[in-house]
């Protein structure tokens, strides 16, 4: 109900503050007896984490992940899986300014008149710290999904007007710091993100994800479709505007005709503007998604804004962040298609006797 | 966990197969001692009613609600409302042509693979006529979000390729088959949609919905941002392939320092980039989305298809089927609008002690 | 939320007022293609009917079952049934005299406290008659139930002081208007329901049910043990007050040494003090549960009460009432265990990957 | 779905074995703005710790409970609050002896049968260890009941035949080992459960509970009854039977007349044979339960069993264990009735608009 919890039966429970001693979770409906590498969890959460290259956020997280139970032996026991990560970089003092301030299109405003009481350093709850544990049930997904041959991969498209096009090399996406799958667009997009950090401004961006070998029959009908949980679950990520699938926005301009898929004699379809979803359940084809993500709103610049009082007051952006948002929230956008899609996966055994 | 129900506190569970005997639901949690008005009800079922004009479907419904439960000498009890809404227009033998054929980009596929048992009647449960209980819903949460001064309007603002603009009469939406809210632009949507239809084609389309005068602190943080329960009840609609909400995917190609929306001293903004939602809540703006159609996927031409044994078929579009989905839609996003909405209302109330 | 809906795969919701034109309900997840027989559900709401015998409350209803979706051809479609069962019998003017008076024990006055606006006839959703919707739900989980082996039985094993004790004979239950397994005992109760009808009074029951042929390993660890649901389950049913398993409240005064079940080398045990259930999860044994059910507050009797506004009232006992609600109890309790099993039994589906 | 969470708007999910690394949870839903003092939370966990007294088990635990989250300058966020209870005591030595063989009416055969990989040490999951995570959340509920005049108190009411009868003090509860408002069956009790322990074996026992100075109008309609929660969240605490309410099994005897119980003019009501509760929604009357506590399994005694190849093994009790459940399960007894009270309060707010 508090909106901290994601999945129904592959389920993370969430908490954990920015600045705070510690971020974690509760993961329930973990499979029995799956063989989990520690190891990999952490490899996922250092593709999310602050200090990897010059074109993310400085601030100092080794974000090392305790697992403290539901495993047994290297093995899920089907009992919940709870895990911390200790915030270590704490520096409240970086975020005094801004007790009694709204930051211009940050979360301080709206939390501040939901709750009255607000953790402001750091943005608290509200900060993208809290995909950490996102991070950490995803890439236990991810294992449990590789044991039935489902693979997920994200990646940046785009960046401000710079577009990915349709040369992809797949290989590409951890060897440079943007995670664009094509070295010269990359090398591109690294370029104009630091130009636009020089500026102390930030920039937009948009990641695809494809979700391979899935079988079809995942999805529900009507409300809990598949593209729609999916939908949800990249729109709950910090500073994503929109969301498609297949076709996506360009079906707006298309004709039946030309839309639909036609069969081949195995089920597989000669084009994919479904997305690899008809009727709000997989067909076996890749699902394939597109997310945008605003620029992000903090920027070392001064700003016009207002206090708790309703008084004009300047910010001025001032602490470590993401000039663009993108390259960190590849691992973001994997984790949570796997959450989404292995709690599928269970819901789905539950419709045979 | 079936994908049947919407909504936690303000919670919609439906039932019903397009040609089955009834199409209905449950709706838990409506606020006790509220005056409803069952015509108003029936008025938005009828603006999304079959037959309704010359360029929707003509299968012919009354898509009469009969109330059961839950209302007691006018007033709501705060128990949950039973509803059903009669087929009339059952005429089965209609798709006695699919039954073993699946017609393509329809949910026949991934219905058969996922259940084994199919309705193939005009589409049992993907049938979009699932959506009356959804209006049903919908308009008794309008009625009660009227109580508190929140109103939601939607319409629609592209048909393939014709645009709304900017130019917008609010008063025009239903006074056009179409639900453009501008005269000129809907008699051009309404042309091209009849000579789509006439070469057995069908178009895509958008719809534009705003919520205004929400308070602010709705939504809840994390996982169940006020714009994520938008997007997966938008998504969960018939034949929608995306959804954005204030900047949505224009948000990639701007600067932080352009998107931002600078505070006025009342707490509104200048801009409205936020589609009235930070950090997952509302913040007293306007609420602004839009959410992408495809072209409907039953088309009056021959097309190459399997059937349930992989040979190949010819399906040949027959029956009554909207040229373009989206002025039937209209009333069906305000409907999830609402839901979502009122949900999030209540939600809300559980935060104070 | 809000109270109406059951269980979590397999779930019901429900609605209805006992003097609204229908109860009825929606059952989401319930597994495909499962043969149902539409008869037997029937006679299941056949045994908890009013005016069956001569010691049960003489409302003439016939309770006919509408099924309005989710069957397909005889089968299920996994997709939620959808059903309504009409109230034929409504005479509101016998309720008039309880409009603005609380009947005392009733939940009138609760009802009113909590709402503000209650339908008072007959006591609206707080009437027992709302279970007809609950066994709908439990005569389709029992038929699924029993494609796997899973019986469940119940009958009366108290009425006042008399009991039942350890003759029992299971072929006898529906042979007599008690529904006690052993015809003196039965034909004892049955006379003493009577004298009690006689004298305008009611008199309290409890009924055993008995649950065989559960494979090992169902129900959930910790809060959702298989007992504390079923404890759920008969402490929501009207007039319950106590649910006890296995040895119950007997085992307060039992040693440990004297109390633990001692295994078979096949698993089995040789006691069943644990009623089946040890540590939440089935051994194979099987569950026995006992409830209690308070006598029926409706009494043939002038009772001094009082009014909404504080005053002093005469509540005069009319209409039509059991004298003893265990006899249709019985149909109920099985329907609420079969419910829970059935979703216990498909949850434990989603343990393994 | 898969057990660990109570709760809909106040919720608890908990995780972790007896012998991991810790114990712990998150809870959501906590209101907003409310003061909580962390010293009365650790007091709660020391009523339930072991080690408190000679008639407890000796395991040594100092069960420190951190707080992770939530909380910010001393008052409630309204975000999740985190916690863990590191486990100090591990000495997985001790139950080398059990890897592979089942204690009996131990969960030991059901986690095995049921999941097939299972954590053996001191009981794993199965562990009343878990327990300590309700405490927490127990105490932090019953905090917040504080600022609205509600209490909670719980006391042991018999243990084995003897009985604490209508001489009840209730200052005197914490003042002896065994948490019985008396003092001389307190001292009866204490001796008896001493020589029990010496001859190794364990004794049955219960515990009664009233919830004070509760609003009219908690507990929902139908399945989320008042009563049926409490029962559920009582049946969820290890080792307990039985639940009732108010006249509990003692109603079965009982006729209407001199069950009902007659209104004041107030709305209080002369004899509280309800519990407090009519229709599942409190009516102001303190609430009343009775919960049954089996004889703890584990016995210092050789006894037969079987190991996980159906061979049959000597089973010797070692280790530390209760030698009667009552004492410790008090404080848990009044933390489940805390997080339920406090969750159907916050649910009640939904009800208005």
């Amino acid at each position: 109900m508090a909106g901290s919890s994601f999945g129904t039966i592959f389920k993370l429970s969430t908490f954990g503050e920015s600045h705070g001693p510690a971020i974690g979770g509760v993961i329930e409906g973990v499979p029995v007896n799956i063989s989990l590498n520690i190891e990999e969890i952490q490899n996922e959460l250092n593709r999310r984490k602050p200090g990897q290259s010059a074109i993310v956020t400085q601030r100092k997280e080794s974000d090392s992940v305790q697992i403290l139970s539901g495993i047994f032996e290297g093995k899920t026991t089907g009992t919940p899986i709870g895990f911390v990560i200790i915030n270590e970089d704490q520096n409240p003092k970086d975020y005094s300014h801004i007790k009694d301030s709204y930051r211009p299109s940050h979360a301080d405003f709206t939390y501040d008149k939901k709750y009255g009481n607000r953790d402001y350093r750091g943005g608290g709850r509200s900060s993208a710290r809290e995909t950490v544990s996102r991070v950490v049930a995803g890439a236990i997904a991810k294992q449990i999904l590789g044991n039935i041959g489902i693979d997920i991969v994200a990646y940046v498209d785009q960046v401000g007007s710079i577009r990915l096009g349709n040369n992809i090399d797949y290989n590409e996406i951890d060897n440079n710091p943007v995670r664009c799958p094509n070295k010269d667009i990359a090398n591109e997009m690294e370029a104009f993100i630091k130009s636009i950090k020089k500026e102390g401004d930030t920039i937009g961006g948009s990641v695809r994800c494809e979700i391979n070998h899935l079988p079809p029959g995942l999805g529900e009908p009507v409300f809990d479709k598949l593209h729609a949980e999916l939908g949800k679950a990249m729109l709950s990520i910090n500073a994503v505007k929109g969301f498609e699938y297949g076709s996506g926005f360009n079906a707006i301009q298309m004709r039946g005709s030309d839309h639909n898929d036609v069969f081949n004699p195995d089920g597989s379809t000669q084009t994919n503007h479904s997305g690899g979803i008809q009727g709000g359940i997989s067909n076996g084809m890749p699902v394939t998604m597109r997310i945008a993500f605003k620029p992000v709103a903090t920027i070392v610049m001064d700003q016009d804004s207002i206090d708790n009082k309703g008084d004009m007051v300047k910010v001025t952006g001032k602490g470590r962040h993401d000039p663009c948002v993108v390259p960190r929230a590849v691992p973001i956008v994997e984790a949570m298609a796997a959450i989404t899609i292995l709690d599928f996966y269970l819901r789905n055994k539950t419709i045979q006797l």
